[in-house]
């Protein structure tokens, strides 16, 4: 743990490893705890913490259950659930939650990605304090936001346990893998992340005129025979493609024989979809090849901001 | 298994899944197995396994060691050794090796990488019969030959135990992803690669003029701390340029802190070296960041077609 001389107001914890096999936030993170000098935090008071050590150990993205799912009510304080990663959970919340032993109010956890997503944030729902940092850091850098709800069958999201919090997400990395320019990007939305939080706490927390947000829709899955199998991959045209728009008819998996399956919407899709984490690898046993996202403007609300300055402030209930 | 109607003389055996992540390889032989069109395989009897089954079906490289490092002559015939992959190693034998229930001449084992290595062939040693195939694979589609000998610590290799064998090496593909195009590459290079055998076995093994090699010459670390943490990545400028050449105060590896550190060839090595297999995330628990290989042009040799000829045609002895 790294800390500022600014007491505990606002104090902010960094995730890293929340996925064994997501190595750069982890050798980021090494590197970060091992002096002041190394992220620039603003003057913030931050506290750092590998998320799931003994998958990070193993190099796999988790040993019983997917830690970034475990963060349910359900899971959390169900006697039942005695999975290592539910045992993970909990600790984090009692070391780090709002309410632990360190209580910090806001968690940026980082992730990497194989799918060609660039430098990108990952919001869950709508609280107005996540929608005012991702606004201050997309007005600073332009990053895309893929704002994730409503999916019953994907939840229990660590971030979403902090009265703020959100994923720097960055890719394409393959997992395992440490990759200098990947960590350069990293470090870059975090400590503009950093930056807008430092701001807040001063008091300010200016907006761009609006935000621009990618909406989760719902998940597809590769087409697969009756006994599970795929009979096709994502299309080469489809492929490293996050983010592009798609229309009706475009190429969207070609079968092994090498068949082109085109795009049909269903009923109730928009008349275009935006894809997001195309071909993760993570991603295959979930069932999920790729995710259909609707491109959205809103005007920001001055309400984010003032949530947010109110939580970094300490003038904010601590509870969600 | 899929056979031609060839009779058994010069069957070869395709492999994938030899690493249980190597998605693209096993991807393909599902398909493959289904019906003859799948594959052209020049009219020759082929016969295909999975590599390790146990690997594939838990998405990791391996269970208790690596496969590809367990066709040593100790771990093979010593009854000491009863780890899953040492069993597996001695079934693959059993099954489809020369002395086998279906005995195969040829073992041609697919393999992907996080590497940029492009499609290229991995020959163990200098066996006639292996430079033949490999030159006449490089003489219809110039693919780049890395000539792995004479590294103690790195043996053991599947395509070592058949008369005649090597390694379809195609990345960057992350681990765990099937990706549309690097199944292309693979099943190209394969098909050319079973094209030379046929002809061989029609007697026939016409070579370039010169066959160009890049010889192992060592691997290299990277730099780490007292506690065996890295301290440093491969350099942006090094990432992704595998076969590229690299002389002396070339950036090679970043330290945490954003230093250059600058390739220093050691007494012995060669002005000018092409590195390859740079950051493959399998190899980092090996302790290799990259492996130094050199260029070399060897003039193909006719003893090379006609000891391929033989193999093919069963006028060789079937031991190696």
């Amino acid at each position: 743990m790294a800390e500022g001389s600014s007491g505990k107001v606002g104090r902010v914890l960094v995730v890293a490893g929340t996925h064994g096999n997501e190595r750069n936030g982890v050798h980021l993170l090494e590197h970060w705890r091992q002096g002041r000098e190394n992220l620039a935090t603003a003057g913030l008071s931050v506290a750092f913490s590998l998320g799931n050590p003994g998958a990070i150990a193993a190099c796999r993205r988790y040993l019983e259950r997917d830690l970034n799912r475990s963060f349910t009510p359900e899971l959390l304080e169900g006697a039942l659930h005695q999975e290592e990663e539910v045992r993970r959970a909990r600790e984090l919340l009692a070391a780090w939650g709002p309410e632990g032993v360190t209580p910090c109010r806001v968690a940026l956890d980082l992730h990497s990605t194989t799918a060609a997503m660039g430098s990108c944030l990952v919001v869950y729902g709508r609280r107005p304090a996540d929608l005012a940092l991702a606004a201050g850091v997309q007005g600073r850098l332009g990053l895309p936001i893929y704002l994730h709800e409503g999916d019953a069958s994907q939840c229990g999201y660590l971030a979403e346990r902090w009265p703020c919090g959100l994923a720097i997400e960055v890719g394409p990395v393959p997992q395992g893998v440490v990759n200098a320019t990947i960590c350069r990007q990293t470090q870059l939305a975090l400590e503009t992340a950093l930056a807008v939080l430092a701001e807040a706490r001063q008091g300010a927390c200016p907006l761009p005129r609006n935000l621009v947000i990618h909406h989760h829709l719902r998940s597809l899955d590769l087409p697969r025979n009756d006994e599970g199998i795929p009979i096709a991959r994502v299309h080469p045209l489809r492929q490293d493609r996050d983010w592009q728009p798609m229309t009706p008819g475009d190429p969207l998996f070609e079968t092994t024989g090498g068949t082109t399956l085109h795009w049909k919407p269903a009923q109730g899709d928009p008349a275009m979809v935006w894809p997001v984490f195309i071909n993760e690898a993570a991603y295959e046993e979930k069932g999920i090849a790729l995710s259909l996202t609707e491109r959205k403007t809103w005007p920001a609300d001055a309400g984010w901001g003032s949530a947010l300055v109110a939580l970094m402030q300490g003038t904010a209930p601590r509870t969600q």
